[in-house]
Formats: structure tokens, sequence, C-alpha cells
């Protein structure tokens, strides 16, 4: 299971203030701390920056890389940030995001494809999010073909079929899970990668629903999350499914996390 | 999703001498404190009486029913037991269990038909406990037919595809969910029910890895489960994944268990 560390996005407000006061410590500390509790990427956001995005985000990239040894997933809306951004890295990244939007996709996917990204690919398009399993199923085989074209392998491409609230819709948990079936079984190369958070919005007990929800995922496929490692019970939900999934060998992971006191279970 | 809750249960040794002692206040704590938890049935076993069984389950039975309305599951290895305590139930009950091992089945289905009774079905044979999904699958269809061949339905039967502990056999976990998934599509009438406590076995954290495997297997079917409703983190997981499914309508039970206080979500 891949963890995309989250917390250094700039929609929170204390990651764009440290962004714009160049507060190194901050970012060391954000990213150090995530990839001690088990992140394999980061993801660093500096949209909230604006026009001030693109130099934000190659200072982003720069510190972070200066004090930790994971890759970087580059996540912006504006492609000349993301261009900003990958240029900066010094070993291959993972971009976020592009869409089957076409004209998205024109310029997210050769991008991604100019740096050997992996690129997150969320099922939606034109005509907006699909609320079905298959919806989700055809708009992922397109971004299959979209990458493929681009020289970008389906083991480099991370479909995110776009989790929608249960509050307001209650069978989209449902609509997902299947969608993330279909997607494992028809196209078993890709990656299937998802946030959670809007899965719970508008309910109480977020935690619990998301976390709750992950372990829903993974047992019909999921392999990768972008979440806040520094969840103590959502990690410890990670490493029980993947023994449980038989994703740890000998369940080492699981009893290292023990023995360092990090499942939290209580 | 059904409730079964598993506390009143003699290999318990509290309990055991609790039905020794003719405990009346002991029983009628541990039902009501189930039912108040959400417990649907209760489950109860007597079996370690030996030779005093089947009169201790009667006695259980009975005082079990003095206090509280949910239907009963009646739980034994031993024929007799099972239909004493069945002869003693003023409502229709559940029977743990029957096997499709042909000397169990010949004599377990037949009982529980003229009881009207609901039937735990165990995925197992005279060659034992399968391993694989597909060898679950065939033993599932096989106690369907039997069962049917009895009179009793697929909507009363239980089917029950056995946990293995995947701290010895890594690809346990799997095997079963892929098996409850199998049985799902294929048996689409029956419900589908697990204990829990097999999979943990000789792990740390035993209660995490149980309420995570619980997640899983609703993700993928499962409909019920005999567990204890006393664990306040795995009703909580409970609650979350029936709303995350859309098995909760408005989230009504969810909401209901948030505002009771009853969701453990720290």
């Amino acid at each position: 299971m891949l963890i995309v560390g989250e917390r250094l996005n700039s929609t929170a407000r204390s990651v764009a203030a440290a962004i714009a006061a160049r507060d190194l410590a901050f970012m060391q500390q954000a990213a150090q701390a995530q990839v001690a509790a088990g992140a394999g990427y980061l993801d660093l956001n500096a949209a909230a920056g604006m026009a001030r995005e693109p130099e934000d985000l190659v200072w982003l990239v720069e510190v972070v890389q200066d004090c930790v040894q994971v890759p970087l997933c580059i996540d912006s809306p504006n492609p000349a940030a993301l261009a900003a951004g990958l240029a900066a890295c010094r070993q291959p990244a993972m971009v976020n995001s592009t869409t089957a939007e076409p004209e998205r996709a024109a310029v997210v996917i050769p991008l991604a494809a100019r740096h050997g990204a992996r690129l997150v690919a969320l099922t939606m398009d034109d005509a907006g999010m699909p609320t079905t399993a298959q919806g989700r199923l055809q708009i992922a085989q397109r971004l299959v073909a979209l990458a493929g074209e681009a020289g970008i392998q389906p083991e480099h491409l991370y479909i995110d079929p776009l989790v929608r609230p249960v509050g307001a819709e209650a069978d989209q948990g449902q609509a997902f899970l299947e969608g993330i079936g279909a997607i494992r079984e028809a196209l078993p190369r890709v990656h299937l990668i998802c946030g959670l958070s809007n899965v719970s919005y508008g309910l109480p007990g977020r935690k619990l629903l998301n976390r709750t929800f992950l372990a829903m995922a993974m047992a019909r496929g999921l392999d990768a999350a972008i979440v806040d490692p520094l969840d103590g019970q959502l990690m410890a939900t990670v490493y029980a499914a993947a023994a449980l999934l038989g994703q740890d060998e000998f369940c080492l992971q699981y009893l290292g996390a023990h023995r360092a006191g990090r499942l939290e279970t209580a």
C-alpha cells in the first residue's frame, strides 16, 4: 500500500502561511514526520499562492528534497506550476493530476510523459464525475489509452475513481467500491488511488468513516491513498488491512509497527 | 447488518461458572447489555456443562427469554442439546451450526427445518475446511441444496465461509474475502455470516485486525457476524461500514449511535 502524505497542501491555512513566510523549519518538520509515519511520496501543493504559485512550488520542492529522500507528488491545477515543480525534482515524481477532460489531458499527460513521472488520473471528463461503477471504468479505460499514446505505461498510472459523499447520496460508497473492483479486474496493471475525506463530508465521526472506507477499498483493490500519515488510527488500519490481505509478508510491517508502538488500537 | 451477540458462551470460564451456579443476574445483565448495544440475536452456548448440557441450555434459554425480546441462536456441537434448546424457544430461533459433513447435516438440518429455524452452515465437510474461494463456494452450494431438500429456504441460511488465521497462512484473509464475494454472486439469496477472532490468532492488536477484517468482509457482501457487541470500536466500525455501503438509510443508525455517544472513534 502506497501512502502519499497530504499534509503539505496550501489549502490548509497554516501551510499557506508557512509557504508565504518561507518557513523552512515548518516544511522540514512536516516532511520528516510524514516520512517517519510511513509516507512513500509527499504531495506538495502551493496553489493558494495564486500568481506566485510556480515560484512557491519550486521553493517547496527544493526545501523538501533537501530533508527527505522520498519522491514527490507535484499537485496543482495550473500546468505552468506543474511544469516548474517537475523541473525542480531531482528524481522521477508523481503528477497530481489529470482528468479525461480533453483540454487538461492534452497538456498534463505529455508533461508527465516528458518527465518520466507517475500520473494521478481522475475519472472525470467534460460531462463531469460519473456516479456509476461502469461510468468510472469507461473513463479509466480512456485515461489508460490517452496515457498509452503519450508513452506512459499503465504501471505508472494512478487512477482515482473519485469518492463522493455518502451523506448526500447513499449509494455512492458502494458505487465507488464497485468501480474499484471493476477497474482492478479490467485494467490489472494500473494502480488505484484515492483521497478519502469527501466520502464523509457532512457527517460526524469523519476519521472513523474515512479509515473504515479505506479498509473496504483496499479489500476491493485500492493500492494507494492520498492521506494524512500522522493520523495514527488510519495508519493502524492500513497496516492491519495489508496484513489481512496478504500484502505484508509474514506480517513483518504490522509487527514492526506494533513493536514501535505505532499501532493505535485503543 | 445482523449482529449475533457472542458473550453468553460457556467456553468463557465466567459464563460456564455462572451457568453452573444458575446465576440469573449475570445472565440478565449480559443479555440486556448485548441487546442495548445492538445485538439482533443472542448466541447461547452451554456446551462446557458436558453431560448437563441439555438441561443447562434449556435453563439459559428460559432466563434469557424472560428478560429480552430478541430471538436466540442455539449453539451446540450436541444435537440432543440443540433439540432441547430449540424446544424451549418461544419464537423461531437460529441454529449454530451444521456443516456439510453427512453425519452432522443429516441430523441438524432436519432439526432446524422442524423448528422453522434459521441455520448457520459452515463451509466444511468430511475433507475438512477448504482453503480456496472456490472450495468454499462449492460447499456452500451443497449446503443450499441439502437445506432446500429439507424445506429450508436460502433466505434462512447463514453461510459461514470459515476464517483462518492470516498469521499462519498469509493468503487466507484474501481467500476468505474472495469466497464471500463468490458466494454472494452465485447464491444471492443466502446470508453470509462469520466469527472474526480466528483471523487474528497469534498476532498482537487482535481487536484492530478483527474490526478491520469485518469492514472488508462487509464490503464483499457479509451481512451478519457473531461478535461481541460490547466492543465499542467494533460496533463503531459496523455503523460506519453500513453507512458507507448505503445500508443505513439517511445514515440514521450511524447518526443515532453518534448522538447516543456510542461511536467510539477515539
